[in-house]
Order: C-alpha cells, then sequence, then structure tokens
C-alpha cells in the first residue's frame, strides 16, 4: 500500500492488526465509510447513528464515543495530501477464544485508514454507467440495514461491473426486489416522484439517502417514497441516481443499452448536497 | 491470546495482519479448520479440495498447493502442548485499493492458527445439548457450500446457543428448511436410514459430512439421502448427530424440551471415524 495510505489501530498509528481477530475471522463487526474534507468527516453524526444501531443489532458494546473521539483524532492528525479523503472506520468484536461464539466481555478494537481522493469532491462526477447485476444479493431482515463486514456479495457484484467495464451495477434481491447498486443507494424519479428501495431485508441504509429522504428532496419540493421496487419500476423510470458518502448524489446515465438523458434532480441534489457540506 | 495460540503469516511467524487486507475489509476469503493430531492435519486432502473449489467459486486464485505447504511446515513446527490441537487456515484476496472491486492481479495471504486441544480427540464427546435456532440462514446459492469468511450469521447463533445454555443450535433456512448446527454438519436418522441436508442454498459442505456420505456409513451398512428436510424430518427422527473436523461425529443427546436417549449410530460412526484418523 502506498504511504499515502494511513492507519491507526485504537487511537495510535498502526500498520498491522493483531491476531487473532473477529473482524478477521468472521467479519465480525462494523465499518463506515466518510468523507473526509479539510479534516473534517463530513456528517459524521449520522454516520455514528447508524453505527451504534449497528452495535445493538449486532450486540457489540457500544463503543460509539470511543468512535468518535479516535475519528475525530485521527481527522485533525492528517496530512494536507488528505484533504479530500475516504476514511474506513472498521469496529470489531477484538480478539476472542477459539470458535463463533463471541466473547462474554469483548474488547472491540478500532481500527481507522484513511485514502486521500485525488480530485474536488463538491464536483459531481459525470454520469455513471451501470449494468444489472446477474449477482442477487439474499434476504436477511437479520443483518440489513447495517454496515457490517460481511461483504462477498458486494465484492463479487463489484467484480462483475468491472468485467462489464461498467462504473457500478443495479442490484436485485433474490426476490427480484430493487436493493441498491453495488455501492451506493439508488433513487428512482417515476412521474415526478423519486423512490427508493425498503431495505428491510437487504442492503444498507446510507447516511445520504436518508438525507436525500428527508431532507434535500423536500428542499427541491420533490416527495420520496421508500417501498417495494421491481424491474417494472426501474423500466418506467424517467432517471435513476446514486448516492453514497463519497459521490453525494451521481446520476446514472446508462442501464445496460438504456440510456438516460435527463440528470436535472441529481443535478439539484448534488447542489442541496454540496450546500450541507458547508 | 494465551502464548499457545501460534499465529503463521506466510510461511513464518506472525503476530498481526499487515493493513490494508480484504479478509479484514469485507471477509473476502475463505477457511478451514483442521484437527491436528501429532504434528499431522487429518484428512488434509478433503479441506484442501473444498478450499480448492471455494477459490474457484470466489474467483481467487488458485494457491492450494502453497496452502498445502505452509500448513506441513506449520504443523511439523508445532511444540508438543499441540500434540491434539485446532488449525485454522485462513486465506484472505490479501491487500487491495479502497473498495469493493477485487484488484486484478490478488496477492493472497495465508494465516495459519494454531489452538491447542486439551482433550483426547479420538474419545467421543458426550451427547450434545442443542436448541433450535430462532436465528435463520438466508438462501444464497452464490455462497453455499463454501467455507467463506461471512460468517456473522453463524456467530448470532453460537450467541443464541450460549444464551439458552446449549452446545449448540439447530439451524434451519429462511425457507425452513433444515441447514446444519451452528458449527457442524446435522444428519438425521429415520427409519434406519441417515437424511442431512443438500446444501444447496445455505451451509457449509463439511469434510467429515462427506466421509460419513461415502465412506463410514456404508461401512456400517447404513444408506445416506441428501435431500431437502424440514422440520417434520426432525420430529420423525429417532436420532440426530453432528459431524466437524473437531468433534467428528457427536450424538445429540437433547433438542430443546426432547431428548433422545439410542445413541448407538453415532458411536458406531465415531469408531469408524476413528479407525480413519489412523
Amino acid at each position: 500500500m502506498s504511504a499515502a495510505h494511513l492507519t491507526w489501530l485504537d487511537g495510535a498509528p498502526a500498520t498491522a492488526l493483531p491476531l487473532p481477530d473477529r473482524g478477521f475471522s468472521f467479519g465480525d463487526g462494523l465499518f463506515e465509510t466518510l468523507l473526509i474534507r479539510g479534516g473534517r468527516a463530513l456528517f459524521l453524526d449520522l454516520h455514528l447513528l447508524r453505527f451504534q444501531y449497528g452495535c445493538a443489532r449486532l450486540f457489540l458494546p457500544d463503543c460509539t464515543d470511543r468512535l468518535q473521539r479516535d475519528i475525530l483524532a485521527f481527522c485533525a492528525s492528517l496530512p494536507p495530501e488528505h484533504h479530500w479523503a475516504a476514511l474506513r472506520a472498521t469496529v470489531t468484536r477484538g480478539a476472542g477464544p477459539r470458535g463463533y461464539a463471541p466473547p462474554p466481555e469483548p474488547a472491540p478494537r478500532i481500527v481507522l485508514e484513511a485514502t486521500p481522493l485525488a480530485r474536488d469532491c463538491l464536483v459531481q462526477l459525470p454520469p455513471a454507467r451501470l449494468v444489472e447485476a446477474q449477482h442477487t444479493v439474499p434476504l436477511q431482515p437479520s443483518l440489513a440495514g447495517i454496515k457490517h463486514l460481511n461483504r462477498l456479495d458486494q465484492v463479487l457484484i463489484a467484480r462483475e461491473a468491472r468485467s462489464a467495464a461498467a462504473d457500478d451495477a443495479l442490484v436485485y434481491d433474490s426476490a427480484g426486489r430493487l436493493v441498491s447498486s453495488g455501492n451506493a443507494n439508488v433513487f428512482l424519479v417515476i412521474g415526478g416522484e423519486l423512490h427508493t428501495p425498503l431495505l428491510e431485508d437487504a442492503g444498507i441504509t446510507g447516511t445520504r439517502r436518508q438525507l436525500v429522504c428527508h431532507e434535500w428532496a423536500s428542499a427541491l419540493g420533490l416527495d420520496v417514497r421508500i417501498g417495494v421496487l421491481d424491474r417494472g419500476h426501474v423500466q418506467r423510470s424517467a432517471a435513476l441516481f446514486l448516492t453514497n458518502s463519497l459521490v453525494g448524489v451521481r446520476a446514472v446515465g446508462q442501464l445496460g443499452e438504456r440510456t438516460f438523458e435527463d440528470h436535472s434532480i441529481a443535478r439539484r441534489l448534488f447542489a442541496e448536497y454540496a450546500r450541507s457540506c458547508g
């Protein structure tokens, strides 16, 4: 890894993870991907809320306060080349005896990894080229919504997208319902309204998805409906756009053979996003 | 971790995993749990076959030969207190740039961790006390069968079993079909025949399951049927038993409120198992 990849473990610079570790062994933990701008993690509160909810869902000790302190100190320590950076914060259930059973008193580990981003993230990325993923994600309400470390589905989907020379892939669950893209939440524009999947059975409830639903769309006078969507809804869409912490809001320019021309809503939402970044 | 927990990374003693690592970040990799006896990994060939199949399924470079060499050298280096030991062999897709997409030319890492077992593993464990897990596992044919690193379901199931003061839990998939226990394959004895789940949509195809199906049962004159099983089959069973690499074959003595008395088949299969251990 390049020297620009900076890592902290439990509040201090590190280059390696002590073994054994349950994050490594079982994916037993959570992560957050944050956008850093000038030593500040954007929308940190929303990331911490999701993280805290994830701790409860996985019966991890709530270490949200510790995570917040570590993130603030780490961000303050970043060099100028990290003005824009992607911060990956990973929290594992720590060490433990052999076997799946979580230790009765786990000591979670916090790993922070920052990678500089060589672009001005307040400039919207050009519309994305998507394919429809062949790989479907399973229905697992127990793990849906949270950003846990079991991400093999996303790895295989990203591989599919790259094989098709696409930026990303549109992802359905095994029941044929729309979930997300490989690394972003997805919104459909149908009849002037925004629609986004419910994510009760699969997917991750993104921070920027939440901001679209509760702030940015209403600022534009747009309604958002959260519900069950399928391929029919995608076909009827006049436009699609993606949201995640690193791109903010990005239009979909192409989905398979189909081209989308009107990116006005994604553009206006990005302007709201950029304003919110302060 | 106690000093008795010995770790190798890529063929040499180590105490930590270099970061970034895709096994840590996404559970992007595979593992095997092997039983060590006197410096020898039992049924190593079967473990390596499953590992090789897993590499193909996850589009990992096939590093089976390297894994075999590392395991043989590691086992030969173990101290006498590791006469009986559990060896966890983990192979990750190694480092990589940020994001889910696997690097075009991954450099897999091999981590070996050995923990001594303080018992004679050729003595059968007493019958296990099981509960039925409330947590169900999702249907994901793309990842079924192989022993990948995404094991949050098993972590939550093990937690459930421990909360119920049980040894393990009987696990169903979200369609209500029997899969396994939390850490073992499961067989039902119905009408003098053995039945075990198909595992096309969930579960791990265990090495000892394979040996029961193809060697040990027939040595006892028993037929094995591999198929779709549900709660009705479990209720009609005269006996249940579990198989995995560390216990070999273990009878189920209790399942919830129900008690099983006749452990003769599990006992006879364990004798075949012990003979096969040589």
